[in-house]
């Protein structure tokens, strides 16, 4: 990559590329043409993904960055837009699904599902729209879950997380749309084909013979189908699930 | 088209190909390899949208049907499926949007409205999924509206109609689903690039200049992207609407 | 009864009672003071209603009427509003579960059904309303169910009609609100304690030594708790389920 | 009231008693019979409050008390089960609406708006569950706003804890109803008649002429109303709003 390019190529920033999804939504924006930009909390973890990114022709660099910080949020997209490009595309992809009975629950653990899954988001997602705004024009997408639409037994912490991004996604959609920013919600309701899955969930991994946990790439395609969409046509919502999954 | 082709190619039946959206959606998919079929009451005035996709390279039919009456939906059905080819895509298109207050709403148009938005989508629903089910694959696209998620005041017989026409959408993708039928119900929320806005609603067509109304084009592309949803991550909802539109 | 009483005091008309839940709320509104004129379609059934409505010193009257019938519900209307009273509270109460596959439902049914439970709900709530309109005063209560919330397998039938009646409601509510007219749905979702279910589904029966299906005479409280809310804090939707129901 | 009937009285404890809704509650209980237990960060100011319950003849304490510190609020819930009497009735009325472009929104202020309509809901609402579920009796309620069903441009803060309070509210409803604990959410839709809104809004304020701001009387009835329900049909959700609120 030349300097050249480097100033014309448009960036997507994708928050929590630990996991599979965040992983693969990287690559499908790569593939796309845009410079790539991934977070973790431990940025020698996204080497390889860069490697494989790169391999293929793209172009992606790897932050370590707590995005629960409003400091490094803030310092993140300055130095992206500094000394990389534009960010045109935000994704933020952070979850902390962990159950719990309410009578069970920690404030510790209230407080950091809350944290991880919409503080961070609001941080992440004001900055960047304050960039998108100056230049009216961007596309901001938020993974989302079934927990964000219903509030299930044991799942105070969790749903209100999600509750809560719902929430700021549908704001700043509503805010920042007439400013021609895009800003789209993802209810991914289902198991998703991760390690996690694998290791810890056999039982559903074992419904991946027949289609019945989500694909990270299919994943990464519908982010990218939004991305593209023109104005006159977005979509502020869609949900993702497998063919057998019980909604 | 020979014979060969036509028993190998599939079919995207298109019922209410009469406006702009249901022509737009009918040459997606032509141009994406099926052979389309497609239905209004007037076949004559079809021709011209036929014409167009064979010119591209397309195969079309028009038929003359009403889907409310079920005679004629069985008939249109059995005829593709005998003489055509297998329906793999069904998308339902009839709207029916004609707002009054309650206290002068008569019973025929309540009627009528529902019959022509719901209980049409009822009948060829059902009629293509019974074929669907023997082979255990397809799409099946209900074009929903604003009206569907919320009823506003002098909508009662719309949001009657299109409320019952999102149930039946939800209803037939929870059956239908774990038989490898996708079912998908899309939310229009927006004026349309139609004749009929154009001129009877100029102030609003006005707002095309800033891609202020739907395209129908893009309202197609979205119906192509759900067809091709791989089923472990399918799309049972979206909405569609212009950047600055208010919800 | 004198004829004096009758003049002053005020109608509520519940639409079906032939079944547990709508015989409760006519007691109910008749030992509110109201006087009660009630419908099914077959008036004889309705006299044991009656008369233990008389014998607690209430005011009642029976009515055989079918509210698919728009003469018929004209003429309830006027006769009620000519010789017995206003029409102050109107509550519908007609439904009409049947499950059926998708595969399977016949048209007929489909019809019936939504003619049942929703179009019936149209004609009374115009017909009501027009009079209600014009003292600027009323009350009118749908019941709804789950169904009309959520479009489950194997019920599109009902559940269309379900979600065609909440989206009456609705735009009712918002169309006559500022018209002084309060129109509420109310979510019923559990099973009632009536002799249908008793006698058809003896273990869902089982659950009323527990509290587990719902008291008709708790669910007419909480109508007549509704008709009584001042105008300044007026309830548009509430659900109703026992304590042990999923949901 | 001497000790006996100290032990025998059941508490209603109303968390937020600054405003006039949460008063209005407290008076209800009171007069229903509760020993009423209020707090707000200034305890001195809840004096004229207990006056008025106690010149009506009712049972009330006053306490200061931060419901965002854990530890604050497990000491109150201890001293008023150790002390006063069992806490059968939770209300939270805790809100903190204040509108912002998320341009411009701060980090503090957007965590503080959770933390005060969720963070303390969660904090009492698991802290006083925890009693109930020992006794297998109680009803908790929780004042939502429109904010929890719909995320509004500049509402950012206050949607996001809004959405996460309602999924509280239906996940402790979930797990708890099963034991006899009864979990509302009120969605108050309006502006309430306070002082707040005399002073800063006097335009809204002089609706109230024709009754277009929420009595905090007509509020706390509706809360009685849900206590008293049994258990066999209990709303789970209900709104309240003036009659010509737009919605």
């Amino acid at each position: 990559m030349n300097g050249f390019e480097q100033q014309k190529a448009k960036v997507a920033l994708v928050i929590g590329a630990g996991d599979a999804t965040g992983g693969a939504i990287a690559k499908r924006f790569a593939q796309g043409g845009y410079i790539t930009c991934m977070t973790r909390r431990n940025a020698e973890k996204l080497q390889p993904l860069i490697e494989e990114i790169e391999l293929a022709g793209g172009v992606a660099y790897g932050f370590a960055s707590d995005a629960r910080k409003e400091e490094q949020v803030m310092q993140l997209v300055e130095e992206i837009e500094s000394n990389i490009g534009e960010i045109d595309v935000l994704v933020f992809n952070i979850g902390a699904n962990v159950p719990c009975s309410i009578l069970e629950e920690t404030a510790r653990k209230y407080f950091k599902i809350w944290e991880m899954a919409c503080f961070s988001a609001f941080l992440v997602g004001r900055e960047v729209a304050k960039r998108m705004v100056t230049r009216q024009h961007g596309t901001i997408i938020f993974t989302g879950a079934t927990a964000g639409m219903r509030g299930a037994a044991y799942f105070s912490a969790f749903a209100g997380a999600k509750h809560a991004l719902r929430a700021l996604a549908q704001s700043m959609a509503r805010e920042l749309g007439p400013q021609n920013i895009h800003v789209a919600h993802v209810v991914v309701d289902g198991a998703i084909d991760t390690d996690f899955i694998k290791t810890s969930f056999p039982e559903i991994y074992a419904k991946k013979e027949q289609d019945g946990i989500l694909n990270p790439e299919h994943i990464a395609e519908n982010y990218w189908h939004l991305s593209q969409q023109p104005r006159d046509a977005w979509t502020h919502e869609l949900d993702l699930r497998p063919w057998i999954e019980k909604w």
